[in-house]
């Protein structure tokens, strides 16, 4: 992973203004393999007072996006096509962490995951898992 | 419907602080149906200007979601347990309008579809298609 | 809808020895809209005697390929490349429909939704619904 | 693993005609991962003459199902709520194997995921990869 590719992918999520309004941060960025964090906010709950779906769901899509974006040259961009999101537990935490990474990466697809992990009192346990597809976008320059 | 399922409803959806970091607000809510709308926020956009893929799910899962609770006894809130949304435009409106609906009742599982479509110039495009289930839980009163 | 598109059509259908081993039919050609029917084989059923979930997810997912498919031009096949299905009842009956639509033509992928029904007794009662992405490929003369 | 749950789960196994059409095995039982494997049959193809997406799903769904039923009380059947295939490769091979493998075991939903390998003269290819949620239902004794 070139320091480039960092770069590129930082500046990319900087850009992302939810994922500034939700709290959340790039933790690790290597070939294949992202992994972003968002706090406990008060802002960003559901009505039991857990962490929405919603921003699981971000935080993972994100996390999946930018784990294909470290595949790709530089001169693209990822956009979701699809993705699915299973539930598995209350989002209850004071941290949120979704690791990101590509199954499989074809020459118009890219197959992903990712899983999403509540950390409470130092804790991790996992609360969602994902599945989908991204496809490769030309930018211009 | 009746008003009460309107308010337990707009109860339950105001207390979600995520739709109101979203700005989304409930439009219509009748049996097995309901829509919810967000606008176009400075804060809740992706890399490239559209609103976040994040947003779109959060207020697609949030319309069908609430669209089976219209179906569920008082005593019951529902959860998600598992949504897939497709992609098929950019984010790009002034508007966004997810409506949920319930396509089967069962004793055990609520399966619910979403679509969203972006309203621009008085337009309105279809931008993402969901398919989903919902779970029922007891709460406590 | 030419002939010639259902007879391409009709003619990669008898093509697909899985068809034939579960007795599928096309039913209905039209454009962005496909119908495969299968009837209840002794064959094809699960461990409590109802038709398989292999069984409704391969009709439901030949009919959205097939609805797909009559939208690309002459020189190009469809492939599946996710798709996901929500099982609503048991495949309690004689007959089983799958109608497979075409939701967006995209450049590069072709959204669509399939609904199954059983038929019994006259009956006709929705069973599973589909949601999935094909992509279109380039075939050799 | 008790020998009598292998012993129910084989002899389920073998009360699914559709399994025995398509040539499937029980390959593994294991708590929460089983393995069944299905042959290359010139019954069993699409158009193009790999093995049907539908045989793919079918025996992914399977096991995924049955490594839920590992971990379930004996008084109880499973049943696929929804799944999700990603088809990552086309099924090229003499030997298609499937392992579902359970994420979380709830109290009413199962989450599984399963892997589909193709091999190939000795090789094994992922070819398709399934995440889906199986429900526990009470037999009658």
């Amino acid at each position: 992973m070139t320091n480039k590719m960092v770069e590129r992918i930082t500046s990319s999520f900087e850009s992302q203004s939810l994922m500034k309004t939700l709290g959340a941060k790039i933790h690790k960025v290597e070939k294949g393999n992202v992994i972003i964090e968002a706090p406990f906010l008060p802002t960003t709950l559901q009505q039991l007072g857990y962490a929405h779906a919603g921003l699981t769901f971000s935080i993972g899509d994100s996390a999946a996006g930018y784990s294909a974006l470290t595949l790709l040259p530089e001169d693209q961009e990822v956009m979701t096509a699809e993705i699915k999101i299973n539930l598995l537990a209350p989002a209850d935490g004071e941290l949120f962490r979704a690791e990101g990474r590509v199954v499989k990466l074809g020459k118009r697809l890219v197959v992903v995951t990712a899983k999403i992990h509540a950390i409470k009192d130092g804790q991790s346990k996992l609360i969602a898992i994902m599945q989908g597809t991204m496809i490769p976008v030309r930018v211009n320059p």
